[in-house]
């Protein structure tokens, strides 16, 4: 299950819009057609944002031609904002971009070829860094999960998200690897739902057993004795452990506390904020009316029915038994076991 | 606002399918008209499904223009069959068809004439009487909401449900027509999305504010503060006050506690089974799993997906404040107080 692949001087895409239906792979030979597979959600997920960035700065700048190394580097600016314009509050598209074009100023001098060379160079070790880091993680957080264990998972967080390996999904899957029974129940996820589309049909390829449920079904689940845990990934952690994360993770977090199972959180140590103290401070991005009206085009509810659509929710740290890393698994209380987790002695980075 | 109108010859069926991009009635001048719209849940709710077996078995027999008593009422039993066909399960369904063939049979040797006439008078009062529970019950519940009150609802109990006035979402209505200033939130109610279809456009028609929500967004909008209480309706209540209602209110009432926030329940009295001592005694219909696989025939997850697809869940009585019915409001315990409002002397039926 390749997710991105860059070839030397094609980026290919497996284009998620057109799952569980069917695999297609997009071939992107220019920038542009990178920018539009972010753009139409052909990929999507944070991890995979990243590093999708960096290869589309990489692919815009060789395509350039360049004859001068000004004229390469003021182009890499216009393509950097480019790939900025596709989706604006995409954080880790927004660190890629910056990554590539840092390495590509550091290298003036170096010429043309060494540029390119310098900038091609740091894509791909972004990409195995990343895929370091969620390999770690999904280790850490696979000995979390006992053999016959029945975990809820919310929203997708598997290699579709992360490129490699996955985080919370991932973890599911490395337990399976090693031969627990394990049952996963997926939460569908609405109003994009990654669960119904992306989740279940990564489960069935890993041949992981699933059961596919609405959001609204996991709190009888859990009345009936069905779910043993519950693991979700994170879009933005703060210091003190409050996670932000896909809309109805919240809802799923005090459910769990109700019936006493515990509720894991999975990201990388990136997606932790330290300069943000707690959840409060964490601004929830509001979206297009017409995605809560209806999917994909089609609504059900009345074109101008009056809607709510956060993104994402925040769950307080109290309702979290661990937040598991690539460096390990904190527990409470977060702020100071975070804190360790990321000191440079421990850290992958 | 009219779901429902028997003319004397003909049954107007508001189109329920159809809502809320437009508003059709379909005519009904046959019994085969008539269980078509019940199947194709161009009517539904359990109230509303009550009152329509009734006027359907009246219809029927009215058509048969029957030579004589036997053969018209052993047509009334071919008749009584094919409605039931039309929704195994539906429990009030089954009542108002035993109701309107119990009349037919109590008035042999009155005629053909005499008999048919008691089956119409039959069928009205049970539309006057169901309407006259819920007039009642959104009286006793409008008091229970204060002015300025934000209030959650989960999938449609309004008068397409009941055929007049409603339950939950008539209480919501009736504070509204008491100049009290209301905010519903409401749940879309996945799958079948009773919420976004129906409830919507009740409360827009009605002209009371409200947000349409994913249900997974109730405990983030309670977390925020947005939520001053929950009332949702009863597909089935137990003696000792454990409600079975459609699949999401459990969570809704579970997160309604966490945060503190009264939960309700309105349903009149003939949804209290006597019989039935706890909520553990309730079977949960489980429903077809493309309900949970896409939406109206459209499929966005795989279609061999492992699904779950129970249709209600059980929201114990500790998790509920009060039940609001025609002849009062229950407050726990309520293995006590249903029963007193159930005795005779207080009793409307």
């Amino acid at each position: 299950m390749k997710v991105l692949e860059w070839t030397g001087d094609r980026l290919l895409i497996l284009d998620q819009t057109k799952l569980p239906q069917s695999e297609e792979v997009i071939s992107c030979s220019t920038l542009e057609q990178v920018c539009e597979a972010i753009e139409n959600l052909s990929i999507r997920g944070a991890p995979s944002l990243g590093v999708t960035a960096a290869y589309a700065v990489l692919m815009g700048a060789k395509n350039l031609n360049a004859g001068d190394e000004d004229s390469l580097l003021s182009g890499i600016d216009s393509i950097c904002d480019r790939v900025l314009s596709t989706r604006p509050t995409a954080v880790n598209l927004f660190w890629g971009v910056e990554e590539i074009r840092k390495v590509a100023r550091r290298s003036e001098g170096g010429g043309l070829e060494g540029i390119l060379r310098s900038m091609e160079v740091k894509a791909t070790a972004i990409e195995s860094d990343n895929a370091d880091r969620h390999r770690m993680l999904c280790a850490f957080g696979a000995d979390l999960i006992p053999d016959g264990a029945s975990v809820l998972h919310h929203c997708e967080t598997g290699p579709l998200a992360t490129v490699e390996y996955g985080s919370a999904l991932g973890i599911i899957h490395a337990a399976h690897l090693q031969g627990k029974r394990i049952h996963a129940f997926v939460d569908e996820t609405r109003p994009l739902l990654q669960g119904a589309r992306l989740t279940a049909w990564e489960l069935q390829r890993w041949e992981v057993p699933y059961t596919l449920i609405t959001d609204s079904m996991a709190g009888h689940f859990m009345s009936r004795g069905k779910i043993d845990m519950a693991i979700v990934g994170a879009d933005r952690i703060a210091a003190n452990g409050d996670t932000a994360n896909k809309i109805g993770t919240y809802s799923a977090a005090v459910l769990a506390k109700h019936h006493d199972i515990p509720f894991y959180v999975a990201a990388p140590l990136t997606s932790i904020d330290f300069d943000t103290p707690t959840g409060s401070e964490i601004e929830i991005e509001e979206r297009h009316g017409d995605e809560v009206r209806g999917f994909g085009g089609r609504l059900w509810a009345a074109d101008d029915a009056t809607v709510a659509n956060p993104a994402f929710d925040v769950t307080p740290g109290d309702l979290i038994a661990g937040i598991v890393t690539e460096a390990g698994i904190a527990e409470p209380p977060f702020k100071e076991s975070l804190a360790r987790l990321n000191s440079p002695a421990v850290s992958v980075a």
